[in-house]
């Protein structure tokens, strides 16, 4: 399954979405307009926007809000991807060389900047106080989840719940906005509205669980990364807590994480130690767990639509995101 | 004169102002309470927060609506240093250590978003789309304007068309809306609103004007950074671009200059010369046209506040934060 199945339902939409993105890329002056061509240019997945775009089509669909509102959503998307990718110093993305690496870390700041502040103009066609406010606060949630996942960096005591909230702001937020202001922009209940924000809550977090197990048991050539990448830079993603937690020996002296936490290690030590701990994790029930609990929380976001009365194709897609989301290998 | 005199006017203003800085810095966990901390404390002039507010007092002044404006512009200045520190690899501002110096990199990209998005959240406050939508263009000037300098680089031939395009996206612009924005919540009629734009934009342009000049002939100790930063990162303010075009005999052979536009040099090399540059436009009549300019800038400013009818203290201190743009020494 590719995300064009679900994306079917609003592909004259999308059209309208990819034609603004290429506005935003019609700059004032030729370079700034090279640099956003690269980063607008095809290879996203659009999710966030069908997301919002199928989200209006269950209530009163306006094209001159929802469109502006999902474009609003990629850009703001795109923007922390080029600056993810500057404070990660990676250097591929989507199988194309990145901002920073093509044109440097000073470019990409400012690049980023212009994407968020190009993202918070497109929401103010929406004219919708409500909507520019919960937009607002997802760019600062965003900001917020790196920040927490920095602070937690190398802790290898945080336990679970630190997770849970620093994936909330920086993935799931964004879902749940993109839902919501669909919802809202389509005058949807108040109840109702509340129940599309769930199921973006819910949808986000399956879909970084997933990226985290992906990231111990995926194929590295479809994923785009090496495996554990996120724990040699001493990110610890779910299944690494799990692991932890539950099925690591309390102190057992050959355990790389037991090392790990006890001595202090010359970097090429440590990313030995790091390179076997990835290897124990993958190896442990841990990734299937996650994978499960992954599979629970899309679970929850199907059950938050049963609480959206109309039955729609609009709804269908929807449904079959989820499923999309985690069933993919990338 | 200090900045102080003409913010006496609004010193209960800023007390409110100061105490929703301080209530952005009571985050959720303690580091990014103590990075928020550290860029949002003492050390500014509150300049821009300051012109929102004295331009309220002018017309329908409402705490409600003019104090979360000038916390908002204050935060999208503040955001936009942290970013221009690390674009720029600055390691000290206002006598203190930058977020890059002491942090890295990639935390002063995530607290420069966190800052810019918290901006925009306050604005929301408003409850002004217009507001709100000109406070978001103006976060994409920015950014703008600071692209389009890197853009023109070691350009020599570029003259000063671009300069005037990139400090008016760059510095004026904030000042404009700072300015605006206080007029607009504050019910002033449009061709006030105009006005007070125009005071706002010609204001920050002798502002930048007189930066640019200091950077030739300042105090070092007093302006904080080597004199001729701007030159040695091959960006070309108005000084040098005026010594270029009225100044430099054409094709002088001893010219730093012209040795700089013929020749690959070493690093080394480059450096001597653009030593010798900045001496060259230091002892040229371009330093002193340069700031004949930015007063005329300044009368520009002062004349925009001729068509605001009422005369009164909020006014007169307009007057005197233009005094003070162009007599500063730092």
């Amino acid at each position: 399954m590719t995300v064009r199945t679900f994306a079917a339902e609003v592909e004259q939409e999308l059209v309208d979405v990819e034609s603004q993105l290429l506005e935003i890329g019609e700059a004032d002056f030729p370079w700034l307009g090279e640099l956003l061509t690269h980063v607008l240019g095809s290879g996203g997945k659009r999710a966030r926007p069908v997301i919002t775009l199928l989200v209006g089509k269950m209530y009163q669909y306006d094209p001159a809000l929802h469109i502006p509102m999902a474009v609003a959503v990629e850009l703001l998307h795109t923007a922390s991807l080029v600056h993810d990718d500057t404070v990660d110093e990676s250097s591929t993305r989507r199988g194309q060389s990145t901002v920073n690496e093509l044109w440097g870390t000073d470019v990409a700041v400012l690049l980023g900047d212009y994407l968020f502040s190009s993202s918070a103009e497109k929401v103010c066609f929406t004219e919708n106080v409500r909507v520019i406010q919960l937009f607002s606060r997802t760019l600062r949630d965003l900001a917020e989840g790196e920040l927490r996942e920095i602070d937690r960096q190398f802790d290898w005591t945080q336990g679970e719940q630190p997770y849970w909230q620093r994936i909330e702001k920086k993935t799931s937020s964004l879902f749940a906005t993109a839902a919501q202001s669909g919802a809202i922009l389509g005058g949807a209940s108040e109840p109702e509205v509340q129940a599309i924000r769930d199921y973006g809550l819910a949808l986000g977090t399956a879909f970084q669980v997933i990226d985290d197990v992906l990231d111990f048991d995926g194929d590295p050539f479809d994923v785009g990364k090496p495996l554990g990448s996120d724990l040699l830079q001493g990110v610890l993603t779910l299944p690494t807590l799990i692991y932890l937690d539950r099925y690591a020996q309390a102190g057992a002296a050959d355990n790389p994480f037991t090392i790990l936490q006890r001595g202090t290690h010359t970097s090429e030590e440590r990313k030995g130690l790091l390179g076997a701990a990835i290897s124990t994790v993958r190896r442990s029930p841990a990734v299937r767990d996650a994978r499960d609990i992954a599979k629970a929380y899309a679970e929850r976001a199907r059950s938050a639509l049963v609480g959206v009365p109309t039955s729609s194709s609009a709804k269908d897609a929807l449904r079959e995101i989820v499923d999309f989301v985690v069933e993919r290998d990338r």
